[in-house]
């Protein structure tokens, strides 16, 4: 296998978690995608996604694999005894309801601020923004209120359970630090002092050797 | 379990769809939500489900769970046999990265469209939304291209593959079918001609019980 990424970006660092969980790490090949330069959004990288985000799996027989929640259902998968993505019915359905939320409410909004209303990853990728990039950039900074929102509710759930889908820890835990990693980049987001159970929650998370040493 | 939805709306379709497909209606009372009327933005609602969108499944022991995919994972394990989430590690990675592009390039972009641009649900609704919205209006817009952006894609997708994840119907189908009804709603995103082969496989999916009478 073959993972198209680059190393210490928000999403790359949620599928090397996993790869670190299911101790893949040494089955897989590395391919430094260049995203300052744009290689994402160029034609030989769009043909393996055409939605140009990173990371990218690449199977042996070159099917491509993207989106986070899609390659971790296939890494945790691979040996039939899922220990990220859940056993039971009931389970499965909680983790993917809080994975869509620190998606939708967390990292994605973090990510829209970041691209939007801030300098993103420069000059070279803002060429394959549309034309209508002034309209983007207060919709960007509306995101950055929509990531805090995101920040109190996770504190809120993690106030009375251990971990972000329950009692166990699963790829909805990866994708909120996946969140915090990318808001707490150059400090664009700062977690709010207040939101203690979600900072326990972290410190507790990075004492894992998985996230304290991804793939 | 109960569904908390408004029959003939675009989220509750994928769920009913599911409902039908899995023969599992009988097992399920509907309680309707007042949508136009604001139902969803209110603490009640927003006490099952933070996020305030519809669908929601209420479990018998008072547990809910929103979200399509989530909602969707727990009916289809069920009863241990998958038929539209995947069996193997690879069927679930192809499926979930398939329903991770028909939300973000199709029906999450048409719902913005919607809910942005154009009167969306009306008066009752604006109040819950931000300040900010005459930012919003240019960014609406934008998803119109978006959509339809995504409409090409699941053409070309159609046109060397029967279903959108690959050989079997699945969860993908769904929410690919569900973008399009949102599209057709009052034609505000009406499919161009030319996108023979994704119209050729709605009028296939069509023909289906499950689409043709959702539950």
């Amino acid at each position: 296998m073959k993972i198209h990424d680059a190393p210490s970006f928000p999403n790359p660092f949620r599928v090397r978690v996993v790869l670190a969980e299911k101790a893949l790490a040494s089955q897989v090949e590395f391919v430094k995608v260049d995203l300052p330069a744009a290689e994402h959004k160029q034609a030989a990288f769009l043909a393996m996604n055409p939605t140009g985000t990173v990371p990218v799996l690449e199977l042996d027989d070159g099917t491509f694999i993207s989106e986070c929640t899609a390659i971790t259902e296939y890494l945790d998968n691979l040996d039939g005894e899922p220990t990220l993505t859940g056993r039971t019915a009931r389970q499965k359905a909680m983790i993917h309801m809080m994975q869509k939320r620190a998606e939708s409410e967390l990292i994605d909004a973090v990510g829209i601020y970041f691209h939007h209303a801030t300098t993103g990853l420069g000059d070279r990728v803002l060429p394959y923004k549309s034309p209508e990039w002034a309209a983007r950039t207060e919709w960007g900074r509306m995101h950055r209120d929509k990531a805090l929102q995101g920040m109190r509710y996770f504190d809120k759930v993690l106030q009375s359970q251990p971990y972000v889908a329950g009692d166990a820890f699963s790829m909805a835990d990866i994708t909120v630090l996946g969140g915090l990693m990318f808001a707490g980049y150059e400090n664009i987001i700062p977690v709010p002092e207040e939101y203690t159970a979600l900072l326990a929650w972290k410190n507790r998370m990075y004492e894992r050797p998985s996230v304290k040493n991804p793939a």
